[in-house]
């Protein structure tokens, strides 16, 4: 056995066990060590959300990992309409607890609290992509946690007129900052918690209605 | 050199290769061939928006792989309000092109029109939740696209109202289904397009504002 066929042999079976983890997605993208996509895809496809947590707490760098995550997301017109309100202290995940109903932050170890900033917004017609950008920011926070074995969840909190005051008054945000969400974030209490397959081909038609 | 120590060897190499190309985040998460975080992170951060393309094709599987990807996302309460209309004929290509005016449509190999179901949609102060669950599907899309070598721009529709009639007309959309963007796809004219650094930790306050 030369060096040669010693590698391609380990890189054969690190490529099988990668790709033994694909079936969420029928095995589109096999993950080998020279195929990111499949990796990624995969990270994709077995996100899932995550209510149920250890208590432990999420590190600090980990969790500016995941804002940087966040601001990498495209914006309209590159507005960049948006703010960050990153909550370890466990006073204040609890009075976030007591103000929105569905944050499941009893056992977190983080939230990041995801929002618009309308002095940043768009103008006119334009105002509303703040949802948008914001959401895209939502959707790499939860990715790039989810990578890192966390688990996590999209909670809610715009447009709901229950939601928006108490997380405004809990934060101290000023008027100009609106509380898109709490994506709450944990070490997860069953990290084999399994994704719903969503697929569903009849919700796409291709070329025309 | 032994059959460990030539693994070892190879699987460094792989390490120092990927490693190399974190500088965008800071290097947060070194790329390894056990820290799949690294690659979905990276694949965050150096995602950009790209406007210009070779007029090649995009194949069918990946263009199924992106859409599957898109309804991986999360949806209030599970809702899934969303229709993918994938465009491939170069003709309607052309037609959506002459109905938004920044969709990059002519040398792209595909477009995926990421689209608003109001029958699934939730009702009330909820409603308004689909441009969430449709903006993190979007967000999907354009991650993995980017994770398969391709360049991708998200090119909003709603809510402008001089871009919605045109968009569903041409693609012949019920009154149900509105068009929230035109997620334009293709293989890059320069693959080595750099993404705009955004991070501002300006916009990040801990545990309040």
């Amino acid at each position: 056995m030369n060096v040669k066929s010693v590698l391609t042999a380990g890189i054969s079976a690190l490529s099988i066990m990668a790709t033994s983890s694909c079936s969420q997605y029928g095995g589109q993208a096999p993950v080998t060590p020279d195929n990111t996509a499949g990796i990624v895809v995969e990270n994709i496809m077995t996100r899932t959300s995550i209510r149920q947590f250890t208590g432990q707490p999420v590190g600090k760098d980990t969790l500016e990992t995941l804002v940087k995550a966040g601001m990498a997301a495209p914006t309209a017109v590159n507005a960049q309409p948006w703010a960050f309100v990153v909550v370890t202290d466990r006073a204040v995940l609890d009075s976030l607890d007591a103000v929105h109903p569905y944050s499941h932050l009893k056992k977190a170890g983080a939230a990041i609290v995801v929002c618009g900033d309308m002095e940043k917004a768009l103008e006119g017609d334009n105002r509303a992509y703040w949802i948008q950008d914001c959401s895209a920011a939502t959707e790499n926070i939860l990715l790039a946690a989810h990578a890192y074995g966390l688990g996590a969840v999209w909670c809610g909190v715009y447009p709901n007129p229950e939601r928006i005051p108490g997380v405004k008054q809990v934060l101290g945000l000023p008027d100009s900052i609106i509380p898109l969400n709490i994506v709450t974030i944990g070490h997860p209490e069953n990290p084999d918690h399994q994704p719903k397959d969503k697929w569903d081909p009849e919700r796409v038609r291709f070329n025309h209605w």
